[in-house]
């Protein structure tokens, strides 16, 4: 079976300028990859006509497919639409159907259909329109020689719009594309090489068919391992296998698989179990709650907060006394047990956790430099404690202790 | 004076398949340009030696610069070093004075200095070290013909900070560059077309050594204006001009200029005017919160929030009445102006903001589908309250949702 291979290109000079993320050609690698096409390279250029000519002509070489996003707008900074034109010869026209579509985008948002939206309904003419029901920038789909050219718009949420309402459906009925399989498994709070020693053996037994990869972030290593094959049940088979077998060696360490994150598996749990929780935060500023009620159906677990950032609210709120906070600090494990155990019994919850902690930059001291922070987590009847150790970085900071949260609250009341 | 170009590399498996989002490569763009080096192109490339070796023979035509991520760690999937010892036919050597910082590096922490990171010693021949403080694969800078190779792992904080202690100063010591100059205006709640009609005239009258383009993300779009010269001092007046020209025109839409956020221009407002506030959050679930105290030094207009999720919280801490969620329902006007009122007396600041909505994807009805947020804020004497109507996406309508807020307390309180 013949491995399809896609370039995804993003245009932009703001990409260039490092002025946004682009977050579009991670979420387009996954999709592509899920249906079982192979992403070569991922590319992005300025919003220059040559780059993207000589873009053209050096990703058809080698790819099947390529997926381009930016450069749509309605606006003079703009080019692709003209480039592709250039490229293939063909006039740019109007679309009588896309411009009725737009002409009601805007009617039923009670917006002008001004002379700048209705250039969005002129596309080269050897383009079939990928409806965009979210913005006024239609997608187009090329068909050149065999190889597919697919442009979308730069909006993150109308490209995906695009994606999944049409474009991904056709890529599937267009190729016929091979099994790729892949298997994540998430682990915090273990260092990637004491990993990879801990299960070296075990790695060393993998069949060819099976490629591991080691993916470290801010306190976490995901492990990834990926089959190719033709036969779906095979390639299934062969990975689970594997996985059935790396899991007793390093369970303990485990928090989720796939498109788990720490929230959804500790929301998981929470729903298996019908615990409920609450949260008394002071520098974790909120970012606990909001990753708890990120999950869609939070609300069936999550009951609130106290975001607890001065001393303040800490003893008007939370019980937490002024002789603690003289004599202990606020940054203690006996004012982050007080805040853990009020606010579950507060709220009434199964569970309730607090954090306290200098984020930095400034606020630190010889005794508790930046970094320092402390954790906890309370039931009605059990609270435990955890000193944290952090960064310099205060976004680094917040982040690691509220995964640290999840954690101990997972270490000590699963 | 020459333009010097760069290519910024990343390199990784998990990049293609879409596994990791890649930030490292919008931080590089970012500090190559401030230092003045156009960046051409991204790109990234699997972790396959051949797909190495090619990158590097395409790049060095093309580029004075290659910035090169990933693929360093001690586990046998990272190939870069392997890759570049190949191409440039160097032998892999081991460094005793990496060696030695390894080994104070794992000393230091209490952690067992294994066979694995001992082998982070082993560079390619023809590379000076990068001094990687914060973890252990260190950094590579080669030259090869009046080019430099730049090799950095790509967990972020080491690579920036790889960046920050020795690189960027090792490569504006290296090349003369020119100046290049931009200035970001950023607005909100406008559409781009409104937005780019409002400016025509004025678009039409930049002179050519400026450009401008539009950076519309969820919410806002960004005006950026380039311009490049030999001279810093011309090169800042020219812009500073054009700037002067636009402010006027597009005034009550800017919420911010360059690295300003949302969070950080409301922060420094509120600093400024010595203002405090404190909220009370549903929908958004801790996030307003979360921005309010990313900003290092938040304790001083940032005092506490309330994140009442369920209704029992909001009846039990913020005076909204039972009489009031049945009759005009949580998301309602006088449910949130209660509630922002209530924050306000209770923590006794400046200001109070609250949130209740539909964030989606459950939850929603004919009456009050998904996507309907009331927000309000209140000061001692006044409160105002603004519906909402959003998207289907939770994640973009808690990020929204908390925008309003910041937009609606300028509008009233500025």
């Amino acid at each position: 079976m013949k491995l399809i291979k896609a370039s995804i290109v993003t245009i932009g000079d703001e990409i260039l300028y490092g002025h946004i993320t682009d977050t579009n050609s991670q979420w387009i690698s996954a999709a592509l990859d899920a249906i079982g096409i192979k992403v070569l390279q991922k590319l992005s250029i300025g919003d220059q006509t040559d780059a993207i000519l000589k873009m053209l002509d050096t990703t058809l070489s080698e790819s099947d497919l390529i997926v381009v996003t930016g450069g749509l707008g309605p606006t003079n900074d703009d080019i692709t639409k003209k480039s592709l034109a250039q490229y293939f010869q063909v006039p740019i026209v109007r679309f009588p159907e896309v411009y009725s579509q737009l002409e009601g985008y805007f009617l039923s948002r009670n917006k002008e259909f001004n002379v700048l939206n209705q250039t969005q309904a002129d596309l080269p003419s050897n383009c079939e329109v990928l409806i965009n029901t979210r913005g006024t920038a239609p997608g187009m789909w090329i068909a050149h020689q065999g190889k597919i050219i697919i442009s979308l718009p730069g909006v993150p949420y109308e490209m995906k719009g695009i994606m999944t309402d049409v474009g991904l459906p056709k890529l599937k009925a267009y190729f016929k594309t091979p099994i790729i399989q892949h298997k994540l498994i998430k682990t915090g709070g273990i260092g990637e090489s004491t990993l990879a020693m801990m299960i070296d053996s075990w790695e060393k037994q993998l069949p060819k068919s099976v490629s591991l990869a080691y993916l470290p972030s801010a306190g976490e290593v995901k492990l990834r391992l990926t089959a190719i094959g033709e036969d779906a049940h095979q390639v299934k088979k062969v990975i689970e296998n594997e996985v059935q077998k790396l899991l007793p060696i390093i369970e303990p360490h485990v928090y989720g698989m796939d498109d788990d994150t720490w929230e959804s598996s500790i929301a998981r749990w929470l729903i298996e179990h019908n615990y409920t929780i609450a949260g008394a935060e002071s520098c974790t500023g909120g970012y606990v709650s909001h990753l708890l009620t990120t999950i869609p159906g939070s609300s069936s677990y999550f009951k609130g907060s106290i975001i607890a950032y001065s001393n303040e609210v800490k003893k008007a709120f939370l019980g937490v006394t002024s002789e603690q906070l003289d004599t202990q600090g606020a940054v203690s494990a006996s004012v982050v047990e007080t805040m853990a155990q009020a606010i579950q019994k507060r709220l009434n919850t199964t569970f309730g956790y607090a954090t306290s902690g200098i984020a930095g930059p400034g606020g630190g001291s010889d005794e508790k430099p930046v970094g320092t922070v402390w954790i906890a987590v309370a039931s009605a009847t059990q609270v435990y404690s955890q000193k944290l150790q952090l960064t310099s970085m205060r976004d680094v900071n917040i982040r690691m202790s509220a995964l640290a949260v999840f954690k101990l609250l997972r270490k000590q009341f699963q």
